[in-house]
């Protein structure tokens, strides 16, 4: 039997790319990181736990992967430029084929994001993966969730709610036949992380986040930092075909409210459009617009319980869907 | 009751330290960090699981503590000067008094050592914590686990073995009348990272780590990492008065493969001493020499199953000690 040490040598110190992005990696009591010259480092952490961000039994081949996937979604959503990460794991028991695939999912990802593994933590426990991620990322040029203007345009990335649809169906909310729970679990369990497109957006759009909980609560954590109200086109949010083939009020769900998307949502202003358009174009990511910021009217707010985020159909009238963030201690 | 966003903000953004520390902190995707100019950042990341590394039901308040203990201590052991830290947390429910406890025990330190929470992540699940965190450190004489030479005195910070002196007697390995375990539990649930001691050392020792899986097999580290052997006198390691009055054989557990510990373990040069001395005597800290780096006789090693690490008894005579390290999967 493998001990602890042995174990994280053999699945995690593989690749040697780590000596490239860092001083001092997997091995001693610390890494020694550093950002390149003119930046600064951008550092997020995100654990999953299995029964709650990932069923029991999950392919680890794709776990691996969207262990590390989620973590570079939140440097996407900074424009930040990967550059090395932290995995501290807690395992029920040593299952080499289980790691085996685990590591080639995660280094899959890392290495073509260039992203190195450059230091870490094994122990006995129910399932829990825990990354910190490293970027580079210019300080004045970062999106920050603070930034959203007055008229700004809302834009999304990719499509929303595929992930939302297969979770849905397999939990028997809604049924869905073999072949589209096959492609919109892909979208679940295999989400790709927006690292082209946040970096040339940073200096070019204003706020930006990623899409994990669900558009309706994610987007009020910018309109809530920057003091701004927004307008959202419900049926402007972006869908895959596959969605767009489901019944009304499911397109509304999982599009407005879906959690695990992962896309990003940011706002630019106007005379930016153009350059958003080339930006997804160069990242090859689809850009949707889907909305407007505007001015937040406290007194309007206090005294009519007007809401900070209006959505509208597609003719611009006010409709009140039944949509609610994915929380993960209330859902 | 609250929501995952409002318990974040009530029991973890009270302090407003982390502003000092960086550029962007908790509520945006990522915090933005940078070392101290001249400097690069050591990092660091530990996940404690509950019923592995401590207790169902341990005190709140303690595990605040030594959740961020355990990691400062790991800084300590790169000479490191703290920065700032993330902690994502599993919480199996909302326990109000608790979370008040756990983040009174972890602002506590965290103050005190300057390092301030600059983002997280919180879910539902299995009681696990997992801190990464972030020092200044001058990448020239960070303390290496591969920098050990041969000749150089081995040196043990503080006392061994109390902390493992407590578990055993709450495991019913060994009896301890109750006075005796209230002083071991608490060097067990209150470990002191040593950061003024690690900072003294840097540019002064050679390598260093902290011992939390045991002496025996924590050294193992530093000797195959900087391919050296090593002598250690066994009833030279420094122990309390408490463990003193224990067996002899249980004081050689505790002492030389207890885990917990979290003192430093470092070499140095010879004509060090004073400098090692004076370092320990500013940082309040007794430093205790036990032993002496030497070549490694690969041959030897080969040929006759020549141990890396030979323990010695007081007058110099190799003796073979049933110990073995502490390891998190087999134990």
């Amino acid at each position: 039997m493998l001990n602890e040490f042995s174990l994280i040598r053999r699945y995690f110190s593989r690749h040697k790319n780590s000596s490239d992005a860092a001083i001092l990696s997997v091995g001693d009591d610390c890494a020694l990181l550093a950002p390149t010259p003119g930046k600064v480092l951008a550092v997020s952490t995100d654990m999953l736990v299995e029964g709650r961000h990932f069923f029991a039994g999950a392919d680890a081949r794709a776990l691996g992967h969207k262990t590390l996937a989620v973590n570079l979604s939140d440097l996407a959503a900074m424009g930040a430029t990967p550059r090395a990460f932290t995995l501290a794991l807690a395992l029920p028991a040593i299952d080499e084929a289980w790691l085996a695939d685990f590591s080639d999912g995660l280094y899959a990802l890392a290495e073509r994001a260039g992203c190195a593994l450059i230091g870490g933590d094994t122990t006995k426990g129910p399932l829990t993966l825990c990354v910190t991620v490293f970027g580079d990322v210019d300080a004045h040029t970062a999106l920050r969730r603070d930034a959203a203007r007055d008229g700004d345009d809302i834009w999304i990335s990719g499509t929303l709610g595929d992930a939302r649809l297969a979770l849905g169906a397999l939990r028997d909310e809604w049924p869905l036949d073999a072949h589209a729970l096959d492609a919109a679990r892909r979208a679940m369990d295999q989400p790709e992380p927006r690292l082209a497109l946040g970096a040339a957006l940073a200096g070019v759009a204003h706020a930006a986040l990623d899409i994990s909980d669900g558009l309706a609560g994610d987007l009020m954590h910018i309109l809530e930092r920057s003091d701004m109200s927004a307008r959202v086109d419900l049926d402007a949010l972006p869908r895959s075909t596959l969605l767009a083939r489901q019944p009304a009020d499911i397109q509304r769900l999982c599009t407005a409210a879906g959690g695990d998307d992962y896309e990003l949502c940011f706002t630019a202003p106007v005379d930016a459009r153009a350059r958003i358009e080339d930006a997804g174009a160069r990242a090859g990511v689809r850009v949707t617009r889907v909305g407007t910021i505007t001015a937040f009217n406290a007194e309007a707010h206090a005294n009519a319980g007007a809401a900070r985020l209006v959505w509208t159909d597609g003719r611009g009238q006010p409709v009140t869907p039944a949509l609610r963030g994915f929380d993960h201690f209330n859902d």
